[in-house]
């Protein structure tokens, strides 16, 4: 079922990816993409990431079969709120890319019965950010999850599920719930003990940073996506965050307990688990299609 | 200054590489590998990183005119423990290459005078272990600190410094105590955070496995080291570490008020504070030699 007009809100990372990968794969008959900047949407347009642009949401949408939600948390939400006032003539199916599901799935039960909302999330990125970054290649491979509910329409997960296939990516489905528990552990608390192990080794000064080697530059690489991304995540996932937080806490309390109790033998037990652990992440990985 | 006679007691990841690099840029004369296991000293002698071996420390040692101690860390004091009864006919250099260096220091002070003792640390590794992924070129362009105290002698430090030049290193030279607080932040913390992370991710099952990515990748790499040596480094360098791991859940806490109290202003801060710390970081690595 090939799409035959895309639009997509947010022409950067994702947003661009999307275009050069449809593009690339020919999934539409043409791409269209929307935001507020001319000047950036031509370097999209340049780059291939879309055939054409408009500045204003709701005359893009109206353009489009599929429009694609390429935008931070936050804005997708807004956009939502934007589009419930439409009442476009032909049926109009839309997603978005967003990394917290529950708020941006709830926002869009506002949506007219005309607009047949499907959200999503590819497990993909990068810490580069803009469409420069854009790549066809970005979805290969990887999960993408897609969060029906019981009012989403079945013809619209079809297309949303072609999409994300059609991009290259294995389709997971989950409901918004459970994806946001999920990616409150193993997405967005990695950003955020990121966050936390920069502001403690720069209380170390220039010794820490003569120092800096391997595991110091890999913990920490995830940092230099945008700030306004991550307060929008974060801000749209406080509960599930705040409960991966407060356990993280808690395994760092018993590291503190054995070092300050000379625990070695239970150190070495902890260090040993988390390996074991990760073992079992990379098994499961690896044994994905 | 050509050693004579390279000694390396435990040839694996780190005292392979060396011993590979020594051979490679004809640092020494001969190089002999000093360890328990038979089977691993003649894999270490197949793959080129020593050219004979010794099973007896001792026995190594004064065939030695520098002995590299590349073994965890409370092997290394107990080795230096073990070095502390020999009365070596010629003079002896002694270094090691531990990730904690007050407690090996202070444990050298016990040596003869006829053993000079300088404390190392190769600021590279790789989650890897073991001679089989040792290579010549894993200290090119690392930072190697020495960390000589007021005994130290001038010309033992004048040979392990050029040992580590030798090996391709940019050497860095501090005291043991500085060498600790900044490590325990920029690589000991990591580690630990690495741990914490993974074992608040398992609780979350399958699925966090089937949507791990690329930052959940980054973060927990470090956790295939062997838990043994993690467990030496934690007990070497109790005091630091504990204060770090006491700052690090302090910008945790820090995090969960501002999300509890919906203070998304301040999530951003932070969030761009972290970013420009990981520039500063990273600004530091680009104009080093």
């Amino acid at each position: 079922m090939k799409i035959g007009v895309l639009g997509i809100a947010g022409v950067g990372l994702i947003g661009g990816s999307v275009g050069l990968a449809a593009k690339a794969r020919g999934l539409a008959g043409r791409v269209i993409g929307i935001g507020r900047s001319v000047d950036h949407l031509e370097t999209a347009r340049r780059l291939g990431a879309i055939d054409e642009y408009r500045l204003d949401l709701q005359e893009g949408a109206i353009a489009c079969d599929l429009l694609y939600l390429a935008t931070p948390v936050q804005t997708i939400i807004a956009q939502i709120a934007e589009l419930s006032a439409l009442t476009p003539d032909r049926e109009l199916v839309v997603t978005d890319g967003g990394s917290a599901k529950v708020a941006i799935v709830r926002a869009a039960e506002q949506l007219p019965s005309g607009i047949r909302f499907v959200g999503g999330h590819p497990m993909a990125g990068s810490e580069q950010s803009g469409v420069e970054a854009a790549s066809a290649g970005l979805y290969e491979g990887a999960t993408y999850v897609v969060t029906p509910v019981d009012s989403t329409d079945a013809k619209a997960l079809e297309m949303v599920s072609e999409l994300a296939s059609g991009l290259g990516a294995h389709v997971v489905t989950m409901d918004p719930e459970e994806h946001d528990r999920s990616v409150a552990a193993i997405s967005h608390l990695p950003h955020i003990l990121a966050g936390a192990l920069l502001k403690t080794a720069d209380t170390r000064g220039d010794t820490a940073r003569a120092l800096a080697a391997g595991s110091f530059r890999d913990l920490t690489r995830v940092a230099d996506s945008p700030a306004v991304l991550w307060r929008d995540i974060c801000a749209a996932n406080r509960e599930p965050l705040l409960a991966v937080i407060s356990e993280v806490k808690g395994e760092l309390d018993r590291v503190e307990q054995m070092l300050s109790g000379c625990d070695d033998d239970g150190l070495e037990r902890w260090f040993s688990e988390g390996r074991r652990i990760h073992e079992s992440f990379q098994m499961r990985r690896e044994s994905e299609p």
